[in-house]
């Protein structure tokens, strides 16, 4: 009667936690395409009817479970402090560090592979564009057309994900981390705050 | 036997025409997605199973009929005339162009589209980046790392095709192409002929 007073059906909860922490371990090693609603609920050990009651499709699923490997209500503020100038470093700097960290890149690749055929993948990352991290980020910077600026960033990190990870072009598939913060902090500076 | 003589088998050639322009027009209006292999054969009017002889998968049927929007051996050298300094102004003003009309585009989106999940995809994103598009512009700049600019030059391309037309992100599916153009004409220099 607790579990109904808190509006849940009793033993909801923990086979969603089950679920869902089979789904984010699935769709960060095996990626969107390997993974299936059957494999997650076989992992969870339930009825894959019951993970599509839950959750629908598979890319509702990657929806509800993906987590940003950063978490932009600590990582805005952090990029914003110290001098405008340096913005783009320190955003290059980031970007390049959390993908060259296996489980995050594979949670950004997971989710612009999705993006790039899934609507509800594609909503994400105009989200995390437009809403949680480029999009605060110029919108502190004093530049005008705050929204072009933060898309243009945005375009260049899925270009990256895409062009580095998952197409693999050789060149920028094998270049190294500090090389690659040097290409890409004057250009995200640029876009953040020099005339458009 | 005059066919024969040239190694095909009779009515061939006409039958593969026939599936390889219902393919084109299908990849182009409908997206890779929602073009199938039975799709393609009705449109043809030829049994599905005879498309899967000559072409294999879905993602080999795009790749046999895939051509750029632009042919390389004419674009490359027209790039190339002109002020060194302003070769990022003629790639920007010369893609942008391209993306603006309706069937390039489509073209271009199916492309990148594929190629975030299909292999063969994968690859002619990565032939057209470093081996027929950027990578021979670079290579004849006169700068290090040819093949390094070329892939960022590559990375900047897919994210855009990916952030204005996959994903739909406001601020950049509605900015002008004049003012698109001036937004990455410095990024282009930058990574084609400035220290990375």
């Amino acid at each position: 009667m607790a579990e109904r007073a808190r509006g849940r059906r009793p033993g909801t909860s923990g086979t969603r936690e089950l679920i869902e922490r089979a789904a984010r371990r699935q769709f960060a090693e095996l990626g969107f395409d390997r993974a299936s609603l059957r494999s997650v609920a076989q992992e969870a050990g339930v009825d894959p009817a019951l993970v599509k009651h839950y959750f629908g499709t598979k890319p509702q699923l990657l929806v509800a479970v993906a987590e940003l490997p950063v978490d932009p209500a600590v990582i805005v503020p952090v990029l914003l402090e110290g001098d405008r100038d340096e913005i783009g470093l320190r955003l290059a700097r980031l970007l390049v560090g959390v993908l060259g960290q296996d489980e995050p890149r594979r949670r950004m690749m997971s989710i612009v592979r999705a993006a790039a055929s899934e609507p509800e993948a594609a909503e994400m990352v105009r989200s995390f564009i437009s809403e949680r991290l480029f999009g605060p980020v110029a919108a502190r910077l004093d530049a005008d057309q705050p929204e072009l600026r933060a898309a243009l960033c945005g375009s260049q990190t899925v270009g990256l994900v895409l062009a580095r990870y998952v197409v693999g072009i050789p060149a920028l598939a094998d270049v190294s981390q500090e090389q690659l913060v040097s290409a890409l902090a004057p250009v995200y500076q640029r876009y953040l705050t020099e005339p458009l």
